[in-house]
């Protein structure tokens, strides 16, 4: 902890989506060996360009979302070495590393540096670069780590969370509930921040809140619900109705419906767990204008429920209204729909209509697959808790970007292995996106900068890459640049959106795609291609390098 | 960006492991409406008992570790509300809520709460207490998600490193690459942090080796391969012989020395890629005793390794010692083979025996599975590189702790839910390891605080826990106490070992434990028993809640 609090005192730790930005040394020391080897042999600052991108779109579907340019931005404004970390610097080094270029790391900034994206919450494809990095060749090599870190978590936990919303459908609310699975505390915080972004409705984690003004929910946990043992425990007894009236034994009021409850139900009065009971009726007393039930800590149909009602048919003679039920275990599609009948039943049988109609939330391990499932099973769920699944994404726990130089010093690199799908595209390039006559974009084709752009309603040549490569040519009904600048001299260019407006731009985004790529199994492969001349200089940099 | 520079200001941000302890704002909304439901019936300073635990082993293994301890103690003794976190609750939580409920909040520590954990790096079991936490039930609620952050992920990355450790053996080298595809900075700092503890040698992580005094590592990426297109680019050229000599033109050395490998290896000098032996050279002469080549930018055989090794023959002409080669793509154990065949070749032809052992370096997505295949399939590797799968855990990307009630008010507490696994173990407990006559623990034995403890030599019956619970009894040879007290009055009891002390018992605690329960795939499950006291209470609560 000495180090720890040492690193705090000094500025030094590593501050995520909630905090001020990572600092410069968050990275890999290759770029520092690799930095002085530029240095070293004066290419420093040969105008360069990288490209950030990934190779296939995550979880198996046919898209993913660009996120985490905000806080790129923030880390480039930023990015500066403070003398901690040049002193750092020098004790890992080689001891024959020149002083010079100690001296010369004090001033990189990223002053130098311009970076286009397309808009943060943009449906975004494989090879299609997420942000397009120019600037001197050491600084933006140093930049690579880092701009990989921001950006690979919050596009795949967006896209993640745009997938829950596709399965769940448009009208059930999800909630994140992943804080204590996340990597730490920031990435926890990110994971609120991005599955928010992706399409989810709330989140449970109260500093995402503070910090980015997303909604925040939750009522009560177990530990609540078996903290009591009987009646008798529960303080203060009284409650005011609604109406302001004369207070009224809320104890008393409960059990006397519990009885009736049950009776209705026929479900055993003396099954029904006295500690339960206590705990709904404390938390109605405390909250009743926001009773909320956690229904599983013992048997559901036996004793949750028939406590819930009988809660809420008490606050219901008070004037108020209980606003939900949770289950936490077992079949949650089977139990929502066993609970709406019970709800049906009360809302008949003692005359209060709007009981028929009270949300159920689940939670449980809940999955996409989990999701799909619910959907054929039938529900009656209105409000979907995703913990896990939403923060590790298991179907795919990383993006796999990757930040790759395509030229230097006015001249188009590229690196050929043997690993096919690892050959990078060269050049500077302007990335049109191409509208068809069904009014869907079709096709991200690259250009080189120097080309003139494609024209709506004139035919375009392409290359079209994947698996197998094959010429083609589309006639375009829209063309639209993708990448818009971002970031130059040092600042950030215009005005950036915020976090409700790029939720909104997420949705518009997935709006215009076709249903085809957003299907979450098999969907069709959107179409990335490169032009002819681009097409060109990849078979001549790939015959060059033989 | 605004709010999250306000944010910074405010002192705000989830901070992780390099910085100050995560601001306890960073929980879930429903800790502090049970906190409020506590503090209105008045039982907020009920006396209480709550642990943190995992129901199974992770990635279907036999053991894990536990880690993340000193974190939770430094956020426990920095547990504080800041008047910015009130008046955010105040604007969260429904109206009604009463103000002396807020001001309540502002004097709520942890100078009540007492801690027990076994040593951090400890082999642990499912079930068995990773965390034991008493105090004022209003406190140790709200504690419980935070805990569970720091704890999960750190607990799970070690337990994988561990596991990455043991089907490497002992020998191999192993580094943590995954930064960029963590969860964020902090995220990235988490995963470097516990990997070491769990067994790495090295991050490539430099702000994990500022924050914590990991080794770290490093040579070049393929950028900065690709970024050379000639020798003619290579800047300076001369290098000094390592004996203080008259400068060499190092570019026309290593070409001679280039065409004298091609020449022994049999590969065509034309086919070899200029721009990476130009990259080799400059490197070289930038870092003459710290020479190491990355060889798959282009092709491995016919390019990477004769340029590697023409500029390593160059550096032995004047004196200097290659430091490694690093393959990060194709079958690294055949690569690994074929590579070492031309090390033995090169080194017997020039006369050069140092050349035979220059160590092997391999990355590309390597997980525990592919380092089991490495070993079936025999390799020449010396050194590992290993980025998602150690960082993202993607067998298991959830420890999937948890942390219940077990004691109120003197009352032992449990949850029965109709998932059994769910179900509770009540109380107070010690938990005592108990070892066998081969000198191995043999099982962990959970007792009521009140029960005398069982003796070495001496008969001591038990009830199993597991798919199925039996009676049993067993005589232990040692016996032993596995928790401890850390934290106490608001302040952490014994002085905490280093990361590297805790690196130490990591291993020493595995050395202890039987190789059947240390098998990666289908180990022998580790038994956990309860004594009968504490299984009778089980079988009460249990009847009771029906």
């Amino acid at each position: 902890m000495g180090s720890a609090e040492a690193a705090a005192e000094a500025g030094g730790g590593a501050r995520g989506p909630g905090g001020v930005p990572p600092p410069a040394l968050l990275t890999d020391l290759y770029q520092f060996t690799m930095a002085y080897g530029y240095w070293r042999a004066g290419r420093a600052g040969e105008p360069a360009a990288f490209e950030l991108f990934f190779r296939r779109c995550p979880f198996q579907g046919g898209f993913a979302l660009c996120a985490g340019l905000g806080e790129c931005l923030a880390f480039l404004r930023a990015f500066r070495f403070a003398p901690a970390d040049i002193e750092y610097l020098k004790s890992i080094l080689p001891a024959t590393t020149e002083k010079a270029f100690f001296e010369y790391l004090r001033t990189v900034d990223a002053s130098e540096v311009s970076v286009s994206s397309p808009p943060e919450g943009s449906v975004v494809f494989s090879r299609v670069p997420l942000l397009q990095v120019r600037g001197p060749l050491l600084v933006v090599q140093l930049l690579e780590t880092t701009l990989l870190c921001l950006m690979n978590y919050a596009s795949l936990v967006a896209t993640n969370a745009a997938r829950f919303r596709l399965a769940a459908g448009p009208h059930k609310k999800l909630i994140e509930l992943g804080l204590r699975r996340a990597q730490g505390p920031d990435g926890g915080l990110s994971a609120s921040k991005y599955s928010y972004l992706g399409g989810f409705d709330f989140t449970s984690n109260v500093l995402a809140g503070k910090l980015f003004g997303i909604p925040v929910r939750g009522t009560i946990a177990h530990s609540f619900v078996s903290s009591f043992n009987s009646l008798a425990e529960v303080k203060p007894r009284n409650l005011v109705p609604a109406g302001g009236q004369k207070p009224v034994d809320f104890p008393a009021l409960a059990e006397t419906w519990l009885s009736r409850v049950c009776q209705l139900l026929q479900v055993p009065l003396d099954g029904v767990n006295q500690g339960e009971l206590a705990a709904f009726v404390s938390y109605a007393i405390t909250f009743p204008q926001n009773f909320q039930g956690l229904v599983d800590t013992y048997c559901v149909m036996r004793s949750g429920v028939p406590n819930f009602c009988a809660v809420a048919l008490a606050l219901n003679e008070l004037g108020y209204r209980a606003v939900g039920i949770r289950v936490d275990s077992g079949d949650l599609a089977k139990q929502s729909v066993e609970i709406r009948h019970v709800f049906r039943l009360c809302g008949k049988h003692f005359d209060v209509p709007w009981f028929e109609t009270i949300p159920i939330a689940v939670s449980n391990d809940v999955s996409e697959r989990s999701l799909e499932e619910l959907a054929q099973q039938g529900n009656e769920i209105d409000m979907i808790g995703v913990g896990t699944h939403i923060v590790t994404c298991p179907l795919q726990p990383s993006l796999g970007c990757v930040y790759k130089l395509v030229e230097v010093n006015g001249a188009p690199r590229l690196k050929v292995t043997e690993d096919k799908e690892k050959t990078t595209i060269p050049g500077r390039k302007v990335v049109y996106r191409l509208w068809n006559a069904d009014g869907f974009p079709c096709m991200d084709l690259m250009a080189l900068e120097d080309e003139s752009p494609p024209k709506a309603g004139q035919e375009v040549a392409f290359w079209s890459l994947g698996e197998t490569e094959e010429a083609g040519t589309l006639v375009p009904t829209t063309v639209e640049i993708l990448h818009r600048p971002y970031f130059k001299d040092g600042q950030v260019c215009p005005s950036l959106p915020s976090l409700e407006e790029i939720k909104g731009h997420v949705q518009a985004s997935l709006g215009k795609l076709s249903p085809a790529h957003k299907r979450l199994r098999d969907p069709e492969a959107y179409q990335v291609a490169v032009t002819e001349k681009l097409h060109s200089l990849l078979l001549d940099l790939q015959s060059n390098s033989r």
